[in-house]
């Protein structure tokens, strides 16, 4: 007979865990998606619009890349890799950095990880000393949540629609002197816009002054984190720009924020890498190590392979690019159309990532007070399942939401579009 | 043309990171594998007793586990898992455990990571506070970069032959009061040995009376991270045991530290899983969730279909055992009879793990000083590559060494023995 603990062990008592895991807050996306799963379970068809994934029925890896993983298992590839990454993979990095972004990096600039989160907590980590400043825009995806993880002091910058939700030098430079990691998306999670060249290129100056002055004081530099995990998802006529490129200086201050979870629909697979100058890379190879955040030694060999294959890999994404954009493009006509009609809502025009900015600009109408209340209203009535800004750091209630297209055919936007717009028109009349 | 960062960027700039980073103290067994590689470019066959791992022509996965992973690649099992794991490998993971160690746990109590690592560093991540006091013994493997990478203050218990490596409740008891965790691995690596029941029983006694006074003063308990990955792998006659068990009441105070790594022989496939109290799981999962540190969708389905093929389950371990214990065996018995030669070595015989706790007394012996230079002695001489206690935080030479049987065959053994001998005998007689 086995000891019975099932009901024996109470689920919360903060006394057993230390300060920083009591203060994580939990997901509002999980929270969101607890209230989905209830409604789908009701037999409700719901166009949900919220997860920061792929349904593998919309978006399949590469065919080659789940072969190549069963080949490597197969050929028994199932000891641990290196703790930075299979040499294979890092050299196809490589390969893939020179070949698409014009940068040739060091191999020991390049780290494996088991995913792209990875990276980013071992970017936090490594760089930053408890009580360091970082600065980020709002809204973004969890740098909040890494900030708090580290005991870091957060310099939140809100950036609003007209600027493309992308911050300026002018609201950035400022606030240098005091920061060691300033951290930039782009394409953005959760807005699916894009840095533009000149600003990108005209922060990277302000940083490269700024490290100057520090390199002559002897004080630790400001790094940038620039997270690009969407990269070959850019969408229109939006093109994605470098730090590097655009200021070659800034190869010693930039950490890349990479990996297949986007680019190869792969978000399940859980390979990702990071790219940058070896005084940091190498310190996070050894973090990532004792974390043990490692992709899983077959996947690795799969990737490297998959990457090497220069035309397949070119065609996937191509044909994936396409199929997001043709979502990202109803939906956005569909709110223009709405728009037009002298309807409260208002979307950006998609320019990368699985992403839409919505304005559904319903505060004080119609009894309802808050962005959540908004949520609720086009779940309930429009099964119509988006995330207010909040879930990625914004704290006023605009009417912004996010509007993730990875999980949805194009026959469930266009069938959601018409609910969406009677509900709009319901709350126009005061219903 | 590319950009060429290849020869800019430095390696090392220590004013590049945080003061964490800056102190990680690099692996000693990665710096031996260095040399053991040259020696092998140079086409010396290396008898390579230092890798805690499985060479996959000696030690293959289970065939079925490799082909699930296929099939739920193929299935299209590649979007991201639930952050605490995919329902049913809980649940098998559950019964598992229910099954093999007599304890039913809730599934709130069961979090998935991508490996055992993750759910160390989650253990430490989440229950201590910077400056809280981890009590360890040493040898052990890495609990002393992880209190580093915390900041917490160590207390180290040296632990003796005698004690077959394994700390008493008398050198521990007395350290409860000030400290917040405590870290016991068993079967143990380095060290190949078990904590007996009688020894772990009265361990887990003394915690659940300083728990009783702390409760009583709403202070927070001494937890007990217990890493049993190797559990599945006792040798002879040895039982292995869980704090649970011999007293129920350590349930609210237990972690167990576990997965698939060392039992299926799959060290590169990365799945470990973290069993204990709901209080401290669920803010495991948090913690692990942002760190990114998740196993692939694919494996995470393929391990739960694993460990529900009862049968065959436990004819790999069966076979698994049998087969690291006839080496741990062969290498125990040759050092054995070198030692009833009189030859200065002795071994402690196998308990469990895959690994054997062998003493090369030769310090002060032939000019020789240190453990590190036995250990290059037996290598250059020899060919036979072990790691001494150090690597493992033991800051005496004693003399004594890890050797690790997963990565040879029976024959590299017995081919070796000899070569060990002649050195043996070489260093007796004053070589």
């Amino acid at each position: 007979m086995a000891i019975d603990l099932t009901t024996l062990l109470p689920k919360r008592d903060d006394t057993f865990v230390g300060t920083m895991a009591r203060g994580l807050v939990g997901s509002e996306i999980l929270r969101i998606a607890a209230e989905i799963r209830e409604l789908t379970a009701q037999g409700r068809k719901v166009c949900n619009l919220t997860v920061g994934d792929f349904s593998p029925r919309e978006f399949p890896i590469p065919t080659a890349l789940g072969e190549g993983i069963a080949r490597a298992l197969q050929a028994g590839e199932t000891n641990y890799p290196p703790s930075d990454g299979v040499l294979d993979l890092r050299q196809s990095v490589q390969r893939f950095y020179e070949r698409s972004l014009g940068l040739k990096y060091p191999l020991e600039g390049i780290v494996i990880a088991g995913g792209a989160r990875p990276i980013i907590y071992g970017t936090y980590r490594t760089v930053l000393n408890e009580g360091d400043t970082v600065i980020y825009p709002v809204p973004s995806w969890n740098n909040n949540h890494y900030a708090h993880m580290m005991g870091a002091k957060s310099t939140e910058v809100v950036t609003l629609a007209d600027q493309g939700f992308m911050p300026t030098v002018e609201q950035l430079a400022p606030l240098f002197p005091s920061a060691r990691l300033l951290c930039l998306c782009s394409p953005l999670n959760p807005t699916g816009t894009m840095i533009s060249p000149e600003a990108l290129k005209a922060i990277c100056e302000r940083i490269v002054a700024e490290n100057q002055g520090r390199k002559a004081r002897g004080q630790a530099p400001l790094i940038l984190m620039y997270d690009q995990i969407y990269w070959t998802l850019s969408a229109g006529q939006s093109k994605h720009v470098t730090p590097v490129e655009l200021v070659p200086e800034m190869a010693h201050y930039t950490v890349f924020v990479d990996g297949i979870s986007k680019s190869f629909a792969a978000t399940g697979v859980r390979v990702g890498w990071g790219v940058g100058p070896p005084a940091i890379i190498s310190r996070m190879r050894d973090v990532i190590g004792h974390v043990g955040a490692w992709a899983p030694k077959a996947e690795q060999i799969a990737v490297a392979r998959a990457l090497e294959d220069v035309e397949g890999t070119a065609r996937f994404m191509k044909t994936m690019k396409h199929r997001v954009e043709e979502r990202l493009e109803a939906l956005y006509q569909g709110f223009e159309k709405m728009r037009a009609a002298g309807l409260p809502v208002r979307a950006i025009s998609p320019q990368g990532a699985i992403y839409l900015s919505v304005q559904f600009d319903l505060v004080g109408k119609a009894g309802l007070k808050t962005n959540d209340e908004i949520r609720k209203r086009l779940l309930e009535k429009a099964s119509f399942a988006v995330v207010p800004f909040q879930a990625f750091g914004l704290k006023d209630d605009t009417g912004w939401f996010r509007l993730s297209v990875g999980a949805v055919s194009l026959e469930e936007i266009q069938e959601a579009l018409p609910r969406v717009e009677a509900v709009l028109r319901s709350v126009q009349g005061g219903a």
